[in-house]
């Protein structure tokens, strides 16, 4: 096994840091991991918001479904997917654009999340860990506001990065579905009930979870599905796609 | 330099492949990277279509804007945004589920975009290129059903991979605009002409690019945004998204 294979198949989400700093030498070489990723047309459809203020991490801990471990990350990131940039170079050079429409958007998501991945595994080879905080698509209104974002942005991805707990390390990795659930030969499978219910079943078998799969399915669907936190984020989301509708 | 960094930095995207086949065993490892990726609440809201069949290859290569590399890729796999699966496995076990929503659609996107930048770093590690193909968002209506996609996923990144040609290895890889332009420190900045031109101006010259920015701009606008495969991107996008409406 290779170097880059090992450091993928070792990285596990972490989110509690040892209260030690990140080199600025580090943090750069995590950052440029960004920019070296691939990009459409090289336009860099994205841009990186580095929150060093205190103060800001801490709202963004309470904006982000409240997770105190937030504000006390080194190193938080959030990956912006922008289209501003490119909206504005066209209009400021007489170019009668068009609005960005949702399909741009995605793009620009994409450019976004390839960046941020680079920076994980980036960040990984340093001994650092890092996690992504979904939670920044909630608090539409908050969230642009402290972030001062414009119209043709969306803030997709934060990480937090910062070295690792003892316990942290020492956290087993969670198990996945297997290959045959998830890899499909040339079209699409849809599964029925007992593939699914198999999918569910052997992964829970090998996190050793006791409970069974349906109370464990119905647990999950209160917990994350039916929650308070993806209400929110469902109608911060269809905020910010209103900039999108071109 | 760690190894890591090594290897983001080198890689850049290939579209030209030698007339020789990726192992099984090389192939499993690069689609296991993408299930050692980060996914949130370990759900895995994506699916991966292995397209094997040279038929749907150059299908596909023609519904992505008629891009013929695409058919000789030996690798071309698909990743599908999926919440498909979690709905039906919610329905199946008789929980009243609300519809998946675009805020649940952008997990899922994040996921399956994370996912593939992982097999990107994978495969370059075996000395493998890869390139990503965007337009694998256009032509809803023939790709969803070339691929039996249901309602409540979405393709969201097409790669293609391979051994690089001697020409694609010696290609240069394109310069990116310089950092003080992509990052920002606590708050978003807007950058304003002045600033964007001056973005553009240094990474043209580093591309030692002879033409003047503003017609740079031009022909970049006519043939990107203003393209035909954008506003099929466009429209075929807002197709995806009605499904998920809630």
């Amino acid at each position: 096994m290779n170097e880059v294979i090992k450091l993928i198949q070792e990285r596990k989400s972490v989110r509690l840091f040892e209260d030690k700093l990140i080199s600025e030498d580090i943090k750069s070489e995590i950052i440029n991991a960004a920019f070296e990723a691939p990009t459409a047309g090289n336009m860099m459809f994205y841009s990186i918001v580095d929150v060093t203020d205190f103060e800001i991490k801490e709202k963004l801990s309470i904006l982000c479904d409240n997770q105190k471990f937030i504000a006390k990350a080194p190193l938080v990131l959030v990956f912006i997917a922008d289209y501003q940039k490119w909206y504005d170079i066209y209009k400021y050079n007489g170019i009668d654009a068009r609005n960005p429409q949702e399909g741009d958007l995605l793009l620009a998501i994409q450019d976004s999340v390839i960046a941020a991945q680079n920076t994980v595994l980036a960040a990984q080879s340093f001994g650092i860990g890092s996690c992504y905080i979904g939670d920044i698509l909630e608090n539409y209104e908050e969230v642009t506001k402290l972030l001062n974002l414009p119209p043709y942005t969306l803030p997709i991805s934060m990480l937090i990065y910062g070295y690792p707990t003892k316990k942290q390390i020492d956290r087993k990795k969670p198990q996945r579905f297997e290959k045959e659930f998830m890899v499909f030969e040339n079209r699409y499978y849809r599964l029925d009930k007992d593939k699914l219910m198999k999918m569910i079943q052997i992964r829970n078998e090998k996190e050793n979870l006791s409970k069974d799969e349906i109370e464990s399915i119905k647990e999950l669907h209160k917990r994350k599905y039916d929650s308070d936190f993806a209400k929110e984020m469902n109608r911060s989301v269809k905020k910010y796609l209103e900039n999108f509708r071109g």
